[in-house]
């Protein structure tokens, strides 16, 4: 399940004949040959982006880590269907097809500082429905979260698959303050303290994750198969993904970074994993909100790559 | 010619209402309320930008400072005009409308290393013509540039306003090779030498600039007094805004910065002006190239301001 490699040279030969200076328009070009490349089509188009924001519940959150309460979850999914939220609009933006998923918000996963956040029924179900939210139609993936408490769990899987500290790992998330985030760094540690040692990453996911972190990576996975480029969003989404490259080396060459966020761990998460973000502009919202607006990045790469004139048929020098 | 404080005080009241926590946009927030206190409307809307392409050619060229023949510059005006460069593609995926400008390629500007580049009389002429190219109708304005061997007299402008050796502010431009770059230092630390304590900002972009510099000057300033706001793009059309920094403090302040380009003093230069950028891709193509995938960035921006709905609108509990 690797790119096409046919594809990717006759997107590199376009490259070298566009009327522009070799190498001028720095990681656009290199993104439009990436894209080209996992789309079997060295002159591609994007036409159907499609974003999937997946909803979750907490256990965790009994264990007060965020600055928010986890009835929030619940409103933010209503205002999702209703239009209202930050990544309507950047979805609409970026023209991307949007869907929501709420998962089980009535069942939260249990407290992982006690047990596993699931069960294996749990996080295969949750897989599965990441798996089956994405459109073999579109051309473009983003998948975001929401979930009161989220960024702690993400925390958990970081520490889990990369060690050091507990408090490496741990940010802020929406705003707790210095005792809120001692206490988050308690929690973090201890359930990477109660589950260390336990089997591979999709084990960590299950233990530490919650349904709406599984449903990216099934999401993630399933658009390798369908050969659909993938951008990533922030701390959260990239934790679940993290889970799918300790467990399959490789399992993320067909996803970029779409931002780093300001969440504090995320820019040493991204290097884990090799990723350079696309953007860098403070977003700590999660939604897939940094990874839609990326989605106009790839774009404006994809639009040069496809649409540009070569040198012979403009009649350009090439110096 | 300042915002308008009452659209941005309605603007940062709006910002602190939507449902996210605060801060969580990033710098997205304060893009919008920078983008409503200038257009005078605390919940604006993007849907009119305008990409402008001004060319000029320079005498500056017989010393051999470009890895192109000066040609190219009317080749690629006919490249613009068919709709077949990076710039084409980059406004149309911005819902940008574009306009192209060919100021006087037949009479290139005077070498800088023996005379000033422009007379009076034709530095006025360019910056008219950049003043009258913006579309008063337009809510959004990048202006772009091409002009074979025009980083030569960019770099010359960085040097003459801020001080420093040539080197400092002599880059590779479309790819010269060692030799040379030694050489376009040395044309540069001549020009600066040759016209050094003469006059203001706008005198530097006269002896050292070009017309496509100067024009692009002119549209800056005119959308200021339009309130446009304005998205720099990168070395060429940055060292051109500098000059009206120079000349009359706060010039730029309806103006952010689209990019950083991979043109070494861009950075250095954006600093002096203190401008942070939006996006930072390793781009090095010029033609508003930064500038105009810089829009979707802002459009996000106010997508996002003036689209989601407030805590009280979506019935979410603000934690």
């Amino acid at each position: 399940l690797g790119p096409d490699m046919a594809a990717r040279t006759g997107a590199e030969d376009r490259n070298g004949q566009l009327t522009k200076p070799p190498g001028a328009l720095g990681r656009l070009e290199d993104l439009a040959i990436w894209y080209a490349g996992w789309r079997g089509d060295a002159r591609p188009e994007i036409k159907a982006p499609q974003v999937i924001v997946f909803a979750g519940n907490h256990g965790v959150t009994a264990q007060g880590v965020s600055a928010f309460p986890a009835e929030v979850t619940v409103q933010m999914v209503a205002n999702f269907q209703a239009g209202g939220a930050a990544i309507n609009q950047l979805a609409r933006a970026a023209g991307a097809r949007m869907d929501v998923h709420a998962l089980d918000l009535d069942r939260p996963t249990a407290d992982f500082t006690q047990s596993p956040a699931m069960s294996e029924e749990e996080v295969v179900a949750a897989l599965r429905a990441g798996w089956r939210a994405v459109d073999p139609a579109a051309d473009l993936l983003v998948v975001g979260e929401m979930g009161i408490g989220n960024t702690t769990p993400a925390a958990a899987i970081a520490c889990a698959l990369y060690g050091g500290d507990a408090a490496d790992w741990t940010g802020r998330g929406t705003g707790v303050d210095d005792a809120g985030l001692a206490n988050k760094i308690r929690v973090v540690r201890e359930g990477v303290a109660l589950h260390a040692g336990q089997g591979d990453g999709l084990d960590v996911l299950r233990r530490l994750g919650g349904r709406e972190l599984a449903a990216m990576a099934g999401a993630i996975a399933a658009a390798r198969v369908l050969r659909i480029p993938v951008i990533l969003d922030g701390f959260i989404c990239t934790a679940a993904a993290a889970c799918l490259d300790a467990s399959i080396a490789g399992a993320l060459d067909h996803a970029v970074a779409g931002h780093q966020s300001a969440e504090g761990a995320h820019g040493a998460l991204l290097e884990r994993l090799g990723k350079q973000p696309l953007l860098s502009l403070g977003l700590r919202l999660g939604e897939g909100s940094g990874g839609a607006l990326a989605i106009q990045i790839l774009k404006g790469a994809v639009a040069c790559h496809s649409g540009m004139a070569t040198f012979a048929e403009a009649g350009v020098a090439e110096g």
